[in-house]
């Protein structure tokens, strides 16, 4: 098959979706023009922004901060090491060769030295891992984001991540995740940061062929963590509906995006979140975010949830080791 | 196993989403009582009802008919013949067998007799069959309603369509079928008769248990015609999700009815109803319906739609009878 955009050279990417197929180079085009797409109609960054780029070592972020850079766009890459045997290491290996790759040198917080590594954690707490990496994660994208003076958060989201995340929203009716959910999140004073994510346009696919095409190296492994992770079930239920019927994916976030639908975040919503209070899991609240008591950083309760989080691991620690002692 | 209820008898069905495992006399008694609440929770019915339940030869309508006749309503079934060759005869040979059985006669419609057989109009009019069938069988729907005084019309969609109709409609964001989609749809002065769904509440493995242990005899194949509708598609992913988490189906859709869900019929929905004017495929509309100009059946527009279809077969086939003269 023929690439349908230069008709010259062969088809390497067939996009049932967009009823196309290009090859490489022509493929590289439509990638970067459905990202900056992305990027423009929804007013993700501007110009002048400073970007931190959170990159796990998947191929997702990578690709995120390969387009970012070749848009110009001022970058920096920011490395959570989350203290998973191998796998963080193997993921770190291939931030720090990517990044090098392009004259950088990557930003690493390692959590096992700020006394968090996810997996002792979630076993001190008995939380799941996934809640307890999202908490963390959060913290220090906000953190190395005022400490580097960067205006904006971007993260690897893709098509996929964000229609599973809203089919499991919907199913549950979760309203208040739904208000929320969007590829851009509003900075609030005070110090909670931008957050964007500017994949939002392009399937998992997609960024993958782009990954590959590009030769950029990525860890081809799932968190280890992640494993039972619901979203991967919606995940692959709308994989099979968009292999039906292609573009399905697409028109359902556009659709949820739009401003007409009532479940995106209006005066309503606003204020049922108010009514209830509470700190949801995107750690975002109503009004403007307080000083944590303990860290300074932004929290809509008194000490944030990183805080104390950091403490129940502290205090289970301390009861083994007193255990341990007797 | 044991059964859950009753603690003696062997468990004969398993449901999953009700943590729950039941023998056939319990399970009866467990099925019932579902579709019972669904009925008191949405108010479908009153005891004083004449109810039409639709009956096609399949398990759900003639499950529903079942139950219907036992909880004491005055039941008449209604058979629509859609002259699908071999299909149509089997699945009435079903309806009259279960009919008799309960010592009931079904009222049969023709639709080769109203010279509006299924496979031929949709030849004739170059329409998807399952399109066609839809406002065909809402015209008898209502007709049959009128001309027996019936109150309301019943037919036996489960929990399944229910929620598959709901996700393709969400992909979709169909606004106006979302804010219309309800196991009851209220009746309107001028002949469109009340609809309601009973077995809302159930799903198709819990009503084709009922029907096996029951011993009704049922058409077991789909319809011939429907076998590439996209609602197979979202029933099959969502039966997946379903298997992985048990109870979302009925979390999905029972957080759809809440009134509070801004999407359900609210003045908005209406009035961006009313702005499209435009009737919709359920066959409602805003305002009271008027009399078609042809045949005296509610609708929205001069001529109802199952007129003007049938003026579109007789066009087709006079062509077509022209043609072979020449």
């Amino acid at each position: 098959m023929k690439c349908k955009r230069c008709r010259r050279a062969g088809a390497a990417v067939e996009l049932p979706s967009h009823h196309a197929a290009f090859c490489p180079d022509c493929f590289f085009v439509f990638f970067r023009r459905q990202v900056t797409e992305g990027i423009r109609k929804l007013r993700l960054l501007a110009p002048e922004d400073r970007v931190l780029v959170c990159v796990s070592g998947g191929k997702d972020s990578l690709v995120l901060w390969d387009v970012l850079i070749d848009e110009g766009y001022e970058t920096e890459g920011l490395y959570i090491d989350l203290g998973i045997d191998g796998y963080s290491d193997r993921s770190k290996e291939k931030v720090v060769a990517y990044a090098s790759s392009r004259g950088k040198t990557p930003i690493v917080v390692e959590l096992a030295k700020e006394g968090i590594p996810i997996p002792e954690a979630a076993r001190c707490v008995r939380m799941q891992e996934c809640s307890i990496c999202g908490t963390v994660k959060r913290y220090f994208f906000n953190r190395v984001a005022a400490e580097g003076k960067f205006t904006v958060v971007a993260t690897g989201h893709n098509l996929d991540d964000e229609t599973a995340r809203l089919l499991g929203n919907l199913l549950h009716w979760q309203r208040g995740h739904l208000a929320r959910q969007h590829p851009l999140l509003p900075g609030e004073e005070g110090g909670l940061v931008r957050k964007v994510k500017p994949l939002w346009r392009v399937s998992e696919v997609e960024t993958a062929a782009y990954g590959f095409l590009k030769g950029i190296d990525y860890v081809n492994e799932e968190c280890p963590m992640s494993e039972d992770a619901t979203s991967l079930v919606y995940k692959e239920a709308l994989s099979r509906i968009e292999d039906r019927m292609p573009g399905t994916r697409i028109v359902f976030y556009q659709g949820f995006l739009d401003p007409s639908n009532p479940l995106r975040k209006g005066p309503e919503a606003a204020a049922a979140d108010a009514a209830r209070g509470a700190e949801d899991d995107a750690g975002e609240g109503v009004g403007a975010p307080q000083a944590c008591a303990a860290c300074g950083a932004p929290t809509y309760t008194e000490t944030c949830s990183f805080c104390r989080l950091k403490e129940r691991v502290r205090n289970a620690r301390s009861l083994r080791a007193a255990r341990g002692s007797r």
